[in-house]
């Protein structure tokens, strides 16, 4: 079982790559293409109504603006359809995240923060972990993982701060 | 050489209708169906891809919400696709306008306002008129009688306006 | 394996209740509460964190205004989340959409379109047939449904527009 | 037949100059100017009553903010108009979509995305394809190439990601 | 010295006769009629440029969606233009207030608030009260008129609450 | 110590007396009344002047549109203000809230949510609760009460699902 | 009779400048200051209360985010205010536009485009003008000169476009 | 009594520490540490639910995107929480404002501007001075010396536009 993720454009892949990096973090076997809607329609056809025979399991799609990709996909395959609006350079993403998130009864596409590619990853592996114990661990160490990152940089501001504090007491008197 | 009105759901019907009554005023040919790029995903890439062959010059294609309609089809066929963003429910229509209207480089869909179909029609005869005289004609007849209802009307409310400001100064006396 | 529907208030019943609606269809067990970010923060921490140990695999938690439930279920569980942003009186659900899809990086929830229960419900159905086969082919048969639908309602607006045309032919004659 | 590209400031330009570079290589004549409906309401008269007996087919006209020379031009000519909606300093162009799209009933133009003047330019010639099979066929030359150029990049990324990857894995263990 | 009160369509007249009737109430003249800028765009060009030399010494001009009129008015006269947004059936006025305030260096119109046809009409007595003083003093007197409604309506609240706190206590006892 | 609600219309009042009965119901002693900031500045100066020196000890300001009244009172007194945005009839009341909450440096004002007028008399109880641990106890017991009820209503809703399931399946066989 | 320029924050002064620098082209005698509503909110009462007395014909008032200074100036003179919306930091000016244009009957401002302080040094000529020959023909000279610059750069673009035109097929061949 | 700052990022920092900081200059007692809503949903409970009894009176939380800080820390605790929506990347903050602003009937948050961390720590201040006379008089002083800035500033730019005129006069002659 693996993860697919695909773009409209090459000019997504800065963001759409976190998807991949968390992908392989967590050790989720996943592939990584370009197929656009617009561009490439039969390639988009025959990418969505293959993925599930292919050993696909969840898909992420990227796409911004008139962002079609994904309820595209979502239209055509029975899987697990992740969205991930891009930012875009006029709308600020407003225009892709419609796009992908109102979608029509029937045709649920799964859509994630404007840029949000790494939770889309993240959200692939917690969609695997249903199934799979050792994935549902693997998102639980990340979890308390993200918990103890928070705690640690809290630490060193209370303490920063109690210096800073003392700092500017001085400087005032 | 005729015209194809399509639109993702019946529900779009009373707005979608608006382009054949202007259609048929003008004495242009046109067929009207449904078609869904989300729940007829292959119907709606026959539809694009045999379009021209069939003798359609333009299409027009209403659809609301995250709209890929009009988009789906422009990325499938070379005739020129003018969208019609429908209403939605919970966001105005914006989502199914800029849905529609934002499309990538490559791929332009002809925007009309939202709930705009009537609009579509007086569109679609312009394109017509390009190589049509009769039709150039027709739409001239057409903006001539919008032209002559404005100046009707407004004779109608400055000889109103005359009697009622008359009868407020009387009021007041 | 059962899908849990939570919502921040009993005003978002008639909303949520499509979910539960499309999950009895498809045979999938469910169970369905109201939990509130807001006003039962701790029973909401209780529910988020018990819920995979309880046999839940997927949530589906509906949210209006400042829709933190969606959001706070996902930072105690490692299930997918799925959120539907509820309508709102003042902000049309721009407010209830934003503040569940905005999620931070390390915390995803999977969101669906504006009042889009009933998608909800698929997408969970949807996430399940990754492992279950015989929810994969009661989506197909939904999928091959909706299309059908489609089809016979394009057929019935044809004809009915043939007859249309005529009459209105026959009406300018 | 030629196209007609203004636009109402010079500050557009380098927006602008995209519709004429997209139709120079489709090998379509056009001419190119300034016309403001706000600074030179009667030179845009005269240039849009004008227009269709000067040989010009379609006309695509920028404009930002208040946008109304596309607007304006189409509530004179009889021609399709297409309108691109120039980014604004204040309003990321949602000023301009707005003031050209919402056109009322009876006068459309067809709206571009927020800076789409390579689309104006293809949607002319699809304009102009109606008529005129070799721009058709020019056209379908040109989609073929953006399908390519999408193939050969996703041909590149895959074999790239499976290099990255493999380093990726090898720089882990 | 008189108003003219110009209007896009007369379905804008129920809003726009609010301005009509703040002039009566002062006993400013005025003018009132329709005049589209894209139903009759000569009319309206006509109309603006004749307005100063016909004794007209301010214009208020309501439109709604991509709402011209305002602004080609003033593109062709030096009077102060004042424009009036009117609400639309699918943006909420947006799209108006956009098209009518957002004008270019040059060319301002002095824009009220959507749907403020009865403050056009104030602005327009204060623009006249520059040079007339007894349209000054007139002003002044609606202006302390204003003042005296909210006072007396206070006065009711404050002795009503004090009431209605006494009734309610008495309830809860 | 009392709080005062002020409002900026009369139309205001449907909406603004919610806060007035949650003040009621903690039995914290209010005034109510009417404050333009536009109609009667000197009042809404004198009022914000002499209110701290009254015994006011929390201000509860409601306006909509160009919603003025919060923030002017904010700048001459300096007691917490607490504004509330009133829907308004074209813009949703987005209008009301970004005029009441994008308050300067230096000039705060506490801001609800659209139309949360009864928020605002909880946010003022919870200002008192800083220093009066009467107050501080009732809010726990406001809470608390939040609370039991969504329980009670979630008990109801499991309750008539476990039937309605069971009903549901009974008409499926 | 003479313009005055107000503004909320010193940070406003490269923006209002130009409302400045338009009035000195026009030799329009004016003066500038900075008045804030809510940092100063009784020098702001002083000055729009004595305003009329002390021979100003015109205010123009600049303000960001909670943008209140126009609005209240206009609250308590009957001289025709001007609004110009500054671009804020966060809402791109939106906050400004309706913090100023939508004011409650009885109290309008004159509100220009985000920004648009020479606008307003425009209106405020435009409204002297109805009394003030001299000024109209300084606006119609304006306006001419305006008309004027555009056609130069049309000729200019032109005949840039027809040696451009002629390099590019140079270059092709 | 003091205040405390929560922010649910380290990145919120330079935001936040404006907050801090004014507290300072009021020589108001605080702390200040990351508490993440998302990452850390227990040490954010446990913070809410012992803040009270810990001698803290009022809590500022700061949090951009899907902003759940601030109003999750106010359905624990009874005690005021004041909200600063962080400038979010891709919304612009809007997401941020309307998940901390539209909270449900209930549980208020005192919203303040899109980054307006100072004016949170003055509102924290004003809250305090409810019961505390020296934070009354602090803050008075605060007040007295925004106004003396302002009018420092107004009477700079007075001068220097006495100069600046002349000098321009000077250069034009």
């Amino acid at each position: 079982m693996k993860v697919a993720i695909v773009m409209g454009s090459d000019s997504d892949l800065p963001v759409m790559k976190e998807a991949a990096e968390i992908l392989e973090e967590m050790r989720i076997p996943y592939e990584i293409s370009i197929v656009s809607a617009h561009r490439t329609p039969k390639r988009m056809y025959d990418f969505a109504e293959t993925a599930r025979k292919k050993g696909i399991a969840v898909i992420i799609a990227g796409a911004g603006g008139s962002a079609h990709l994904p309820g595209m996909i979502a239209s055509i395959t029975t899987l697990p359809v992740i969205g991930v609006p891009i930012k875009s350079k006029s709308l600020d993403g407003v225009d892709s995240l419609y796009s992908i998130v109102q979608m029509p009864t029937g045709v649920p596409v799964a859509t994630m923060a404007i840029n949000g590619a790494k939770n889309a990853g993240i959200m692939a592996a917690s969609i695997l972990s249903v199934s799979d114990k050792s994935i549902a661990e693997e998102l639980q160490v990340y979890k308390d993982n993200l918990c103890k990152i928070v705690i640690e940089k809290a630490e060193i501001l209370e303490k920063q701060n109690e210096e800073y504090q003392a700092a500017l007491y001085e400087h005032k008197r």
